[in-house]
């Protein structure tokens, strides 16, 4: 999710387009932009990546704001009805809304909003947030957003856009991500600091847990909702989040890094040379090297042209195999004792396929070192909701774990090295994935 | 707008295809089909021609009902939200909705329901239905259909889809056609009798103006909205409807031979070849040169694949000029007297072309003839709301038009000879067009 | 095909995308243009119908001349690699060439020219013309050209355009039809007359049969191949040609009314009402009413939306289908004697259909009158070479194929009285489909 | 490019698509593969990324042979007829033809065989064999490539394959990379050995310098063309090639690796940090901070969804700009003496960016390091004939470089160093780039 508010009409569409183009991992599904000039609003969205959403078609107008959004979905509801913004029109007008995360209560608001009357056209949460604010007519916007705010539960970052106001927002538990940023003569909020870079914007703060910035011709100003305790998804850490993102003022690269490296000192094993998969547990490799004082190298290279494609169902076959996406380095592996880092182990479909790939170049010893603790449990926050019998060290032991690998050995990040690999400062994460232990 | 109803599950989704290929002249901004097995609906819908959006590319599956629209709107409104069916969740669960035609108080509704909270994602009168069905949850679906529709003024045809109910209605006027049909093993619903020609249907009746048609697991039955005076659009005889329709019991094809028969009494002239500008004015020509003793001919060839094209923006230019689209016989044209019939005059833009068209083609005398009175009025009615000031009748007289043109005479059809033409057993139409009085 | 020669520099691009939208019936797999400025040649070609080639997202220089061409040809020859012009390099640099009809000396001509190492990339005529030009050069481009045309038999039309002179030729049987207008500044050649009416330009005259018409800086000169006796393809007249063309001096629609009128009179019948096959054989009833003193009128209304599509594999079931084509006009059909003129018999599957239609729609009797001969024998210039078995009338006599079609009675036009209705100055044609006689 | 040769019929088109998608940083302008199944040769063929060529609306059928081509070419020869492997009719029949490189006396041999009537459709190297070969017609195909090869001059891997042989062949000067590979079954060969992992082939051995290898139902075998001098392109190691490839026995990562360190020991300097470029320089920096003793880690990160895009004219600007692409990691960089490694210096227009993108995230200090030594010569081998003004090494010192790109310290490997990194086996190479010689 993105919005940038801006003095001057400029081409607030353009910029949104680099956010989106830096945000792409956080959705894949569908693209869109909405832009107003402070008086009327346009959009385009489709299915599809940003590129292809955006392929010089369809131009938008100049503006004074702009949101924007990735969608990240089931592939039951890639439905182009689903792309954001929404942009609807009630009582106040006409209204932009985009929303990232998942609204817990999502089913309850929508059956009681249902039972008065209202119309969904789309399934997902920002068509929950434009009934619950339209049910509002009396209020001011920002009142009815924060009325609204108070109703949803879960984990979400959004943005609402009237012709002259802007509205975002952060789940009062934190656990989405959401940054505050300067331009030139404006403001940018974004679900990662990533964006700043490409656009060159200035990290100001994180949007606090719970917080609704209003941008208005009046200038900017902030509500609070009621305190709750912080629980950022610790996850943003290990996976989700790109290496230059910094979240909570916490770097990710530096949390992966000395997850790595945490993990060398209580988990250390003999070996020549340590790799990571690519991309997400490069910087863990890195730090477990850094610490076990081991040389640090790659074993798997990644083709480049992978990840990107707009898969077409005929073509889900083809990518299925891990050999098109990797292969190993024979040269660097061969009689090698390698310690192979990953991120996280979820299914565990492809570690198994990489230690293999890894003993067929000629690997000796292949040590499979995981700079996370053993995903367990469903998250109900997040968008793809697993089935607990899908999380393989939900049903295996470690021992299990590690003959179904067929890894010399197998070791997680115990979960305190973890917390404090991200954070020396005592933030409180959510680490239910691990724990089962989910903010209510 | 098209539905069918079967007792046994078939490939509904390609007899509404068939079905909705003959109703294309209708609509052409957009197209889409809904199915329902009794369960689930599934749809899909886009901008574009019926053959393209339908382009093999996502098979529906069977179902047991369907509904189909094509999408006839104004540039502006060419988003791919306003397609349609609308498939909405609401408190009854999924419902698939199409509309065709005008609510003229759609601002009305929509503002009283927007006061309500209501939130709209489109900008066609479907929604407004979905909405005012939406606010009685209580009701049946039926009684709730009634309800909405009591609240409706203005000239539409409608289709309501459950997942296990079929509800079509046409509005209370009678003012747009809408006819039904029987199929082996089920019933079909639909703007024009055409279609039953493609689908090999049979006409049954039309809809009475005011009824609502339901179908369910218990049979076919009908409600009826309280009576009004019946205005069929007279309209749908001079231009809108297919020559292979049958509206209300009269022909269209009938009618239009009849118009030209008529004019050739009311409005003489001596002339070596009746012509007309094709394919609408075809039937008025050779009722005139029936009536006239006057031999019929082609004076002017179409281009067969003109006004098919889904006109992208850049394209706009190409097709404005009349030559494209039509050419000269000239070896016919060459020293003859023609009577040139068209079956209207609105902006009066194409027929001034035509005219110096023959006339270079070599034509002695050109004496255009109107089938149809002089358009004067603009319809609060129909989709696309004309300024008056671009309707050429209503700002010039008879022989500002006649010189315009450079017509050697000019005449229109009085309004007395088209009600007769159209009609002989006194049925009462809308003809505000013509004469400014619209039914309230 | 068609080419135009300018004085100055204009877009002649979009002047040859109108001609080529007027030719569009010749030929529906795929379109090109290829411009020259003078020095250099710039071109865009692919498969698919004009407009969808031409969309606006390849523009074309403007130039001093341009050639365009529509390709016709078998689904299996449908590549885009056939698409033209081509455009080549060889000694003489820069060459675009387009060729329309076919060249029965193809198979020797490649065989020859590969025995002395030529290569092809194309299955087309064009490719060969080009091999033909290429191999002399030593001779200038007229004569090259010349040289070519001395080899090859058979029916064609081309153009070959070096950056600063263009080249046409009609094959000299004179069996493709060829016509030279005059422009503003400039010339056109085009394989239809209708073209010019499309573009604002004025008839001149047929290319003569094997005529080379050169245009160069220089001005516009001639060459002549060996004279060869004149054999017309009659099938255009009959039903290939646009009805507002006019083909050595003849008029295509005089020549199909003058057969129906001339039908009428050798194989006469009593009826009601007069119909033709839409399109190709309304003019033919049109004569045929006024021959017979009966009253013409429709009886089939034909979906304006049909036979534009660029016809996807998957859909080619749906459009088999002759009820989405065309539909009875109930209301006229009933209980009537129908007299329905077609233009031809060549495999016979639509007539029975529509014969069918008529009685269903309640015809009293169906007479079928065709307004050509028994089609009997393959064409060896033509593109598509049926095989004999499936002409119908190669192995049916009248009074089965009658039985087969369900008529009342059928006839056909004798050839003599097509030739005379064709052409009363004594022009000779090539009728080989009727009579088995092809020129050598 | 790629070829298989299989003893039975298999979905070789699919095998040949895994192919390709591991070369496709070989070329990204359009794609294609033929197939043969012993009698008849299908293919398919576009422009644009492998994945959209191939996007399951043209399945090939299964064969015994294919061959596939990614196309890299300058922009204004990305043209579809320019799309390989080509496929030509000539005397020997169907013949299709995919050539990668650069054949420096294409020109000459253009010339030459126009001179003989030759007609050229495309500006393609394939196009120039393709005629070579034609024209020898009584020759055996293998000895008409043979004597092709014998009169082609320059860098080039190639494929000829009729409907039941294969032959692919070597530059005589070993320029171009190319492997072969055995298959269960049959055998593979590919540009670079990266292929083989995601085929599931084993590398066998490198095609020897100007080795002509055939493959025919009676087996492999091999004709040798004139020894020359070896001179394999060193800019494979450099750049072009994939980390994970193996060229004439010696590792790409290896070598880039070694290169790096040995930069460490002669161009030394003080830091707190080596980074590497992504993804071409990082191996390079891996090397260099093992020999430095400095801790290696990353200091930008790269937006994994550039790259991918096939680019529509208007999206080019968006492009451009190095912070869409890359972004500094600030928390890591901060306050840290930076050795920024990379590959080499072209245009040099990307590392100033890089050096400013580092100074404002904070680095102390940023030392330029390049793993090659300087470009100064254009290269007559490579598609891209740069300007050799456009090479920044070549007008420009080492300290005017230093300044233009505000680096704090830069150095180069110097050629001998960069030439022990890569082999230590004494393999002699082409390294004109650097030093001006280039074999004949």
């Amino acid at each position: 999710m993105f919005a940038v508010w801006k003095d001057n009409i400029e081409d607030v569409a353009e910029l949104t387009y680099y956010a989106l183009f830096a945000l792409q991992h956080r959705g894949q599904q569908a693209a869109g932009i909405a832009v107003s000039d402070g008086t009327n609003i346009e959009y385009h969205k489709r299915l599809g990546l940003i590129d292809r959403v955006f392929d010089g078609s369809r131009p938008l107008p100049g503006g004074r704001m702009a949101i924007g959004h990735v969608l990240y979905t089931s592939t039951e509801r890639t439905r182009s009805v689903n792309a954001q913004p929404l942009v609807i029109h009630c009582k106040r007008g006409k209204i932009a809304i985009a929303a990232s995360g998942r609204i817990t209560n999502a089913d309850a608001l929508r059956e009681s909003l249902a039972q008065n009357g209202a119309v969904f056209s789309t399934s997902v949460d920002a068509e929950i947030i434009a009934n619950l604010i339209a049910r509002e007519p009396s209020l001011s916007l920002e009142q009815a957003v924060y009325q609204a705010a108070t109703q949803m539960q879960g984990s979400y970052a959004a943005a609402v856009m009237s012709s002259d106001t802007l509205i975002v927002m952060r789940d009062s538990l934190g656990n989405q991500p959401l940054v505050l940023g300067k331009l030139p003569g404006g403001y940018a909020v974004a679900s990662e600091s990533c964006v700043f870079e490409s656009i060159g914007a200035e990290l100001i703060r994180d949007v606090a847990p719970g917080e609704i910035l209003v941008f208005s011709p009046d200038g900017m100003h902030s509500l609070q909702l009621p305190k709750r305790p912080s629980a950022l998804c610790i996850f943003e850490f290990v996976y989700f989040a790109r290496v230059d993102s910094v979240i909570d003022s916490l770097s990710v690269y530096r949390a992966r890094w000395e997850a790595g490296r945490r993990l060398s000192q209580v988990m250390p094993v003999e070996a020549d040379l340590i790799c990571g998969v690519p991309d997400s547990a490069l910087a863990a490799a890195m730090g477990y090297a850094e610490g076990a004082g081991i040389p640090y190298g790659d074993c798997l290279a990644k083709n480049r042209y992978i990840g990107r494609t707009f898969i077409q169902p005929e073509q889900s076959r083809r990518v299925k195999d891990v050999r098109i996406k990797l292969s190993p380095l024979r040269s660097i592996v061969k009689d090698k004792r390698i310690v192979l880092v990953d991120d996280s182990i979820v299914r565990g479909t492809t570690s198994a396929k990489l230690v293999d790939m890894l003993r067929n170049a000629g690997a000796r010893e292949v040590h499979l070192r995981i700079s996370s603790p053993e995903v367990r449990f469903c998250c109900p926050l997040g968008v793809d909701t697993h089935n607990p019998a899908q999380l393989l060290a939900s049903t295996h032991t470690l021992e299990q774990m590690c003959m179904l690998f067929n890894a010399d050995t197998l070791a997680f990040l115990p979960p305190d090295a973890l917390y404090e690999a991200v954070n020396d400062a005592g933030l409180d994460f959510c680490s239910g994935c691990f724990s089962g232990n989910y903010p209510d």
